[in-house]
Formats: C-alpha cells, structure tokens, sequence
C-alpha cells in the first residue's frame, strides 16, 4: 500500500476533477509477494490507476492495492471494478472509502457479490490526507486550500515601502514552483495583482501540466498584464462580484466566475463552492494578507506553509495576514505542525488544520 | 578539544564576567590518548578551567587541550600559565587567543619561553561562538544580545486584546527557562513589564544560578510587583535615563544603572556599555517589540531565536518586533540560520548574525 500511496502522490495537481489514485498489482509468492503491476491515475484524470496497473498483465489471483475504493458507475471510462473482476484478481486491498454517491460502498460490495476477497482502511489515514482535495470536493462541496505565506522573521511580506523582492531565497521560491504544480490550481487576491504583476506559472520544474491562475477581486479593479499575456500558456479564471462586467476579460481568454459579495469582498465560502463546481480539487493561495484573512476566518485553509527569512522588517512592514477581528485567542483559527525544515537559507514550516482528517 | 569544547558549554550564564573555559589534559599513549584531567570555569568564574583539570593528577609529559589562551596576569586566581609549567605539561593546544590585554598572546609566549610545545587554533570557529559574550565583551565593550520572541504563525506576540497566555506551548516554555538559565541576564522593556507583571525567574531547571533580571525604562514608569517579590532569589538591575530618580527602586533591593537617553527611550548603546561595564556576557532580551526594534536598528543582535505557533492572529494582533524605520529592504538586518526544529506543538529557530563569528 505505501507504494501504492506514493504512486498516487504523482498526480497531486494534475487529475482533477478526479482522485490522485494509486495502484499495485501483487503476485503472492513464497517470500510474500511480487509486484506485476502499478498504475496511478493518468494526466486529465483517465485512465484511471486500476486500469492501468491491470494493463498488459495476467493479474489472475492476484492481490490488488488500491488508495481509493474502486468505482462502480459508468462515467467517461467503464468502472474498474469490472476491470477488476475480469482481470480475475483474489484480493483487493482499499485504503480508504470513496464518499462519491455514486461509489459510496458499492464498489466494495460489487467486488465481494464476484468473490473477491475485500479488505478496507490499510494506512486510511495517509490516503485520506494525500486524496484530500477530492474528499473535500466530494463532502464539503469545495477544494482543499494550502495557505502559502513568505515572510520576515517578524512576519513582514513587504517592507514599509512595499519592497518584497526578494524575502527569501531561490531555493524558497522553486520550492514554491514545486508546490504550484501538486496544486489544481493558484489563487490570489487583487491587491497581490496590483503590487505584484505576477505570472504565477510554474517555472523551472521541466514540463509540468500548468496550474490554472485565479483571482479573486470583488470589482476587478486591477491591471493583468502578465497574467494576460501568459494565457495560451495557463488558464486564467476570475472571481468577482456577479454585478461586475467581466466581458473585456473574457473576450481575453479569461474565464468568469461571478461570485457572491461580502461587502465590498468576494464571500470566501462561494468562491470555494464555486471552484469545486468547476472541478478543482487542490487550491494553493499565495495571498496576499486580505485574502488569506478572509480564507482563514471562514475556516477554509487545510494547511499552512510558511517560508521564513532570517530578515527583520518591523512593524512599518506589510503584515502577512490581514485583520482577523478576533477578539479572544481560543477563538484564533489553529494549526498542528507537520514538518519544519531549512529550504537553502531559510525556514520552511507545514502546519495542517488540527481534525480535518479525521476519518 | 571537542571535549573541551563540550566541558566549557557548561559554564554559560555561570561564570561572568569570566569565560566559560573548558580544559582536557591528556596521557599519550598508544592507542592516541587517555584523558586524565578535565575541568571548566567554576560557578562565579573562579577556579579556571585549566587548574580544575589539573587538579589532585600528575600531568608531566601531558598534553593540555584548553578552549581559551590560558590567562598569563595575577587577577583573584594566580595566573594559569604558571599551574600548566608547574604540572610539566609537554604540549597545550588552544583553541582561540584571548583578546583581553593583560593575556592577548602573552599566555602563549610564556609557555612557549618555558619550552612548552603550543599550537593555536584547533575548532577555533566554534570556541568563538561558544565564548562570544566574553569575546564581545572585551573587542566591542558590549555583552552578547540573544533577542527571543514566541509569536503566532503570522508574527504576533499578543490578540488584539492583549491576550498573550499562552500562544506558545509548555515544551517552548521549558525551553525559553534553559535559555534563560545559559545567559548571565534577562532584558525586556518596561512594557513588557506593564502588561506581563512578569517573574523572569529560571523556573523547573533544578537549583540553577539566577541570571539577573533587568529592565530597561527610561522613565521608570511602571509597577513591577512580581520582580520586586522575587528580589532576593534574583538581583534586578533598572537601565533608566540619568534624569530619573531611582531612589525607591534602589530602597527595594534593586541597582541602578543610568544611561544615556535618545530621545524617551534608553540609547541601547550605551545600555549595553553600562551592562558590560557590570561584568554580563550574555544578555536574553525576551522583548518587547520596542525594545527588540531599538536593539535590532544598533546592530546590538547576535542571535534571534523565534519560537512560532500554530496559530493566526491576524494584522490587528501586537507585532513581535516594533517600527524599525527602514527604506529599504536592503538595510535590513540579515541572520544566517542555525537550525530549526519542533519543541512539542511548535517550532524553533535559531539565527546567528552574518559575519559575527568571522576571526
């Protein structure tokens, strides 16, 4: 199953709207076991990894690791639980449940009405947190956000005169990229637009199936122009109030997503039905501090990464998280540590909302 | 000299205004070495580590491994130099000279006269870092300045409320104690003061030598009730403006260290003149923002250590390092990291001044 897991792990970014899901084919043998098939679900999300561990080999009493249970409803490729019973495999070992109404248990029964021997919740909680994108998708109705946050030693993304290039280092910034492409998709704010003029592609990775670059601005009330100019390269798509005029943008290339308000401000909790209805699964918000506070009030960031530098700004500096209106600290939205670990000269530190995968 | 090295880690926040020396003396033999002796400066600085090492043992013939230039002067203790000749040590190696006047190459040259094979030099980098409060002590009249701030995930000491207890865990907590407990002083501001009425006692350490506690206030204007209960387990020191009247504080048990003011505040130059004219080698400045900003702006910082939660607070929570002042981000002062780590629930850094340490 770890090999499994670690197969499903290369689709992170690059599957949605499906699951990231892995596959190992196992002969049994005297020493336990040997591998005759592995498979992960393919760019664009088919086909999907039974199919494609099962290619090409005589899986016949075989064993069958899989990180998501099968599916069993006819969708834009047959299910793989009908590939799985007639590659007459013994055994399918599932990591974790699909909540998807259309699978929900029914894979898993299909499977044992043909004979095979099914056993569930092999390392669920790894697959839970590696598929938990499209979990969230399916049960929440909105993708998973990771919150990415450079800064200051002090928690400045900018000095006082708006000076931001650069905080941390280029080995902090391809780690960045790296993160980018295991996402669906990029979002940030107008504000980070304005100052920024960014690209937000990946960059330096090699070829990669690029993230689609999302803003959210309630009035659309900033220039573009280099996300623009990169649009045959990455989609871009625009959240913004329902009562603003997008066509210019479209007529760009730009896709529209009109969102509710909150005053003046894009409702975070639309803008996140809104993107898992367009099939995204893995959302990575770099900023800016508005847009994080506004993710991070309405409880929707799953994890933190922060990059920190060994810079001091003061106070006069651009705080990395705006206004929370928080008025106790039980009530401040908290994180538990993943991993802390030097990134060339300086810190990066994962941090995952505490019972978010909790099966 | 690692072991030496080792031993003289032990005297931190012990010795001032002395050293904190380590010494191994060693038998040639065949299979390399055996240690014989083995020693570091006392509690209070006094007896040095060489006459420790060489005590109730026959050295004849022995070689002498010793952090420091042993001292060459009559001070409280006969001089060092003289103990290594009369144990007929063959050979001393040293891991860095001693820039104080009455040694600086005078220790080496006796021992040398008295046909003593010396080398200089051995692991010198890390006796410098290990013995930098009294190295900065004697080249820039200063002590060395650890600044430690425990703040959220975004930079923030306090809520909006001034809530404060606790964002950091008990396992940072413990930590900050041994820090504590390896500095001759803990510094914070009068503000600091005001909202925290806090101990800055060495806590669940075991019996440990109390650093001083020392605050800084140009004013004096502040209630201070729990430093002033805990006087006699601990000296308090008050760095106020020379225009103040610290009789009452004095009446108290406290001392009084005027100083030079730039405009309301302390000038922390001076500030750290004065304490190192006091004999301190090692300061642990625990905040807060103002005071971090003031000692961080006159280039007085060695080390920062930041202790960062899992938790956001958002922009309206009390920034961990106050206006700095800053045009550019170029000016900025830069830290290369040390290490980073998890402590319980959260996450150290360490950051050491670039080019602090060169010899």
């Amino acid at each position: 199953m770890g090999m499994a897991l670690s197969l499903g792990r290369r689709g992170l970014g690059r599957v949605w709207p499906n699951p990231n899901v892995g596959c190992v084919i196992v002969r049994p043998c005297e020493n336990g076991g040997r591998v005759i098939g592995r498979g992960w679900t393919a760019d664009g999300g088919r086909p999907h990894a039974e199919t494609r561990a099962l290619d090409s080999i005589d899986a016949a009493g075989a064993t069958a690791y899989v990180t998501l249970e099968p599916c069993a409803h006819h969708a834009k490729t047959p299910p793989c639980v009908d590939a799985l019973i007639a590659a007459n495999v013994s055994r399918v070992v599932i990591a974790t449940g699909d909540p998807d109404p259309r699978v929900a248990g029914k894979g898993i029964a299909i499977l044992r009405a043909a004979g095979i021997d099914v056993m569930i919740g092999v390392r669920e909680d790894e697959a839970r947190v590696d598929m938990a994108g499209f979990l969230l998708r399916i049960t929440e109705n909105r993708p998973l956000v990771t919150l990415k946050l450079a800064s200051s030693f002090d928690g400045r993304i900018a000095a006082a005169t708006g000076e931001s290039k650069w905080i941390t280092g280029p080995d902090a910034r391809r780690k960045v990229h790296a993160m980018r492409a295991a996402h669906d998709a990029v979002l940030v704010g107008a504000g980070t637009v304005r100052a920024d003029d960014p690209t937000l592609t990946v960059r330096e990775m090699g070829a990669v199936r690029q993230p689609v670059r999302i803003v959210a601005s309630g009035r659309l009330d900033m220039g573009a122009a280099n996300l623009l100019a990169t649009i045959n390269y990455a989609p871009l798509w625009l959240c913004h109030g329902a009562n603003v005029d997008a066509q210019k943008w479209v007529d760009q290339g730009a896709k529209s997503l009109p969102c509710d308000l909150q005053g003046r401000e894009i409702d975070p909790v639309d803008m996140m039905h809104k993107l898992a209805a367009a099939g995204l699964t893995r959302v990575f918000c770099e900023g800016g501090g508005s847009l994080a506070a506004s993710l991070l009030g309405a409880g929707l960031v799953d994890e933190i990464v922060g990059f920190t530098a060994g810079i001091v700004l003061g106070a006069e500096g651009t705080p990395s998280i705006g206004a929370m209106g928080l008025d106790r600290l039980a009530d401040a939205p908290r994180f538990d540590l993943v991993e802390t670990t030097r990134i060339g000269a300086d810190i990066m530190h994962r941090w995952r909302r505490a019972l978010l995968y909790a099966t």
